[in-house]
Order: C-alpha cells, then sequence, then structure tokens
C-alpha cells in the first residue's frame, strides 16, 4: 500500500487511555487505512491489530533504553507521508494533552505535510470517570484543573493560585511528584482530609484504584510497588463520590478498575485514611 | 427487544462534540444493542441511527419550552431498567464532566440500578484540538483549567486565584457571560493581548471560530448572531498555534472546523484583534 501517487497524510490519533474499545470510529478507520503506524508506550497491543497492513514502528520509552528522539520521530513521519502513505502518529490518550502532539503538528506543518488531529479519551478526565469519580458534579466541583506533574515547574505556578479546595486536581505522569504536590496544596490551605484518589493503569484489566488524603498523601507518597503504567492522581471532593458509584454490585466492574482501595493499606504514613 | 428477565442496565454514554465519527467503539456497541435511548439536545441525529432497535427519548431543552425535570429523566432510566432493558443515556461531550452524569449515576445506584459510564470525548479538549490549538503545548501551556461559564458562582472561585497567564483556560457553557469572564481575568492581571478562540458547534458542518483578545472580548462580548450551538472559549498564549495548524492547506479541514476568522469581524468593539 505504500508508493502512492497522491499525497499523504499524517493522522495524529489519540488511543484513549488503553482499552482498545475506547478508540474512537475515526481511529479505527483510519488505523484500517494505515500504511504505517508509529506508537507510544501506552499504546495496547490490541489496537495495533486494528492496522493489519501497516508497518508498525515503536518509538516510547523502554525500560533501560534511551527514549528516540523526537527530531527521529518527525522525521519518520515526514518521510514516509512524502512517499505518499496514510501515516497514523498514535499516541495514549489524546494527542493534545501532553502529548508533544502540538509539537509534531508543527513540525509536520513547517514540513508541508499534511495533518490532522482525531481527539481521544483523555486520562484527564476518564481514569476519574471508570473509577466512579466525575470530575465535575453539582454542589462538589464546578471546574477541575488538569496539570502535568513530571517536574514542579510544570505544576507549581498553577497550583499555588488556586482557591484551597475550589475546583477538582488533576494530575497526569504525577506520581514521582504526588508527595511534593500534596504538601504544596496543603500548604496552600487545601483541607487535609481532602480525598486523593490514585488510579493506575486506568481502563486496562490491570487497573488499580488508592485512596488517600492530602495529609495522607504528603506524609508518605503512594508505594506503587512494581507497577509501571501510567497513573493518574485525582484531588477533591469528587473522590468521595466513587464509594458510592464503583462498587461491583453496580456495574462499574466492566470498565476494567479494580476496587482494591477497600482492601490495600495503599498509601504510607496513612493508617486508617 | 423488551421485557427480557436479565437484569437491565443504563450505560451513560459520552456521545463527544457531535461528530458521529468520534464517538467510541463501546458507545457504537451500546448504541446497537439498545432497547431505550435517552438523548440530549447536543447528540447528533446520526449517532440515534446507530440504535436502529430502540425507542428514542429526547430529553434536551428545546426552544420556547421548559427542559425536561431531572426526576422525570431519572425516573425513566429507572423503571426501563427495571424492566430489563438496556439502556442508553447519551450526552453529548463525555458525560462527567458538566453532564449531570454524577447525578445520574447516584439516582440510579440508589435504586439498585446496574449503571456504568463509558466516557466521551469532551468539548473541553477536542474543541481547541479540532480548531488547531494544543491546551498544552511546551513553554506555552503546562497545564489547563476548565470551568463553566453558566452562572460567576461556577467560573470565579476558580479564575480569580490563578496567576495571570499560568495555564489554558477552556469556558464551556460560557458564551453568554464570556464579556465578564474577560473582564475578571483582566482585572486579575492576565496580559488585555492574551488570546482568545471563541469555537462554536465543534466538529460539525456548522463549526465556526472567532479570534479575539481579553481586552476585545472584555469590550464587547460576542457576536453570535443566530446561532444556537454549543460554544466553547478558549483563552491563553496556545490560541496563537491555530494561525499556523489550521489552514485548509494543511489537511485541518476534514475536522469541520471554519476558518472564519481571518475574514469576520467576529468581535463587538475589537477593531483589528
Amino acid at each position: 500500500m505504500s508508493h502512492k501517487s497522491s499525497p499523504g497524510l499524517v493522522s495524529l490519533v489519540g488511543a484513549g487511555p488503553g482499552d482498545p474499545d475506547l478508540l474512537t470510529r475515526k481511529a479505527v478507520r483510519r488505523l484500517g487505512e494505515a500504511d504505517l503506524v508509529v506508537y507510544d508506550a501506552l499504546v495496547d497491543p490490541e489496537a495495533l491489530t486494528l492496522a493489519p497492513a501497516a508497518r508498525r514502528v515503536f518509538v516510547g520509552k523502554r525500560a533501560g533504553r534511551p527514549a528516540v528522539r523526537q527530531a527521529f520521530i518527525n522525521d519518520l513521519l515526514v518521510r514516509a507521508a512524502r512517499r505518499g502513505q496514510r501515516v497514523v502518529r498514535l499516541k495514549g490518550g489524546d494527542p493534545f494533552v501532553f502529548g508533544r502532539g502540538g509539537e509534531e503538528a508543527l513540525a509536520l506543518t513547517a514540513a508541508g505535510v499534511p495533518v490532522e488531529v482525531i481527539p481521544g479519551i483523555s486520562s484527564a478526565i476518564s481514569a476519574a470517570a471508570l473509577a466512579g469519580i466525575p470530575v465535575t458534579h453539582r454542589g462538589l466541583a464546578t471546574g477541575f484543573v488538569v496539570v502535568s506533574g513530571h517536574a514542579a515547574g510544570a505544576y507549581r505556578p498553577i497550583l499555588e493560585g488556586l482557591a484551597p479546595n475550589c475546583a477538582t486536581v488533576v494530575v497526569l505522569m504525577g506520581l514521582a511528584h504526588s508527595e511534593a504536590i500534596a504538601a504544596l496544596l496543603t500548604r496552600c490551605g487545601w483541607k487535609p482530609e481532602t480525598p486523593v484518589a490514585v488510579l493506575l493503569s486506568a481502563s486496562t484489566p490491570r487497573a488499580v484504584a488508592y485512596r488517600s488524603t492530602l495529609a495522607g498523601l504528603a506524609a508518605g507518597g503512594v508505594d506503587l510497588g512494581d507497577h509501571d503504567g501510567a497513573g493518574t492522581v485525582v484531588i477533591g471532593d469528587v473522590v468521595r463520590l466513587r464509594s458510592v458509584l464503583a462498587t461491583d454490585a453496580h456495574g462499574w466492574t466492566p470498565t476494567g478498575v479494580g476496587h482494591e482501595d477497600d482492601r490495600r493499606q495503599a498509601v504510607n504514613g496513612a493508617a486508617g485514611a
């Protein structure tokens, strides 16, 4: 299917949180037509089976290896599209939420390559939803704040101005900094008993949810064991709804979210949290 | 297909921003199996054709008529599920983002009815993305804030604490209050020249994008003409990327986003904005 005479196209496609059932119809169609799929670490292998005719190139981080350079990825996409190929750049979640999708779109546009974006289900909202936590809820949260937790410079300017307990806070890629983030919010006047959910591998069979409070998280962080999947931290009163909404008896199990929080001592130093 | 002996199920399903191609595979499957679909005003008619066997009940707001009461909707869902029906509660965007999904899930759970949530593509992220605006972008925004703009009490506590220009602000349901929101942010120290996009009917053939600045928006609001669709306001430096990323020549047109902002005098009192 390569070497077409028509101009190629790069589709920046959101793969959603993991479950291939949460791909959009448009994403599925683009995968089915693709000559090349360039994918990241958080993409489910089953999603790749939807692109049977495509060459598949993994460009995510793998333990013990250096990350693939962005310039290499851009070059791969540009060269394929110039050969007339249909390219799917498949990214976990949504391509424009901390996915460098904007950077790749700029590089492709600068190279004169046609590009489109196909939104995906972002963990920023769905990780909580699949655990029985609405990020907004009348009387509890009229808005939400999404930050990248990978570095203090990324989340501090946004979080430290927020009026305490005024909104739901969602931290993506923030497992390593969750202790510091909880301490920051507590220092800023957030209630120490504000409930917190730590959600790992949302929407997959490996999904686990841990419960704590800001005080608990600030005191000890989260013991992730050997978990190396994606993590989302949700902070705010909406987290309380999980105990009502996310019981096996009420049909939440098809989403694959675990209910370990009632059984595990998940958070260090947070006895009884 | 009604009167099954098995217990019913209510699926709270996100329909995405409008384009039926942005439904998830799981949403499509649930629609195909549905006995009853209860849907809102922002759901595309084509999505309903995916539920050929279902009774369809519209519960959205229609011009000149009072809104259907939430208690009526809850009762409708509960009664159908108790008769063993497969019910899809189809909501625009994501069911847990300002969709009262949490309230309906609580009511169903209280009634002992099995319920599940199927996330949808939220306009909070996708309206901007489909207009060529990434809500996060390295060097421009390390996070984003999503508020409901339907009432000052909903957005003011969140917005007025934010450090000026620290994040992308996305306002849903905020067209009527966009002038007041721009004035609030300007008063709080945001740069008057901060770019603003007003996006209407994102992902549909009627999509239109207007460009302004905080100063322009604060001075006159947006003249929507006779448009009565959904609107999203995006505020922040990432809006500048649209002029690079969203040109017809670069393949963004398949998303259905208009490019009227370069041709129309969209914002009152914002000459040259």
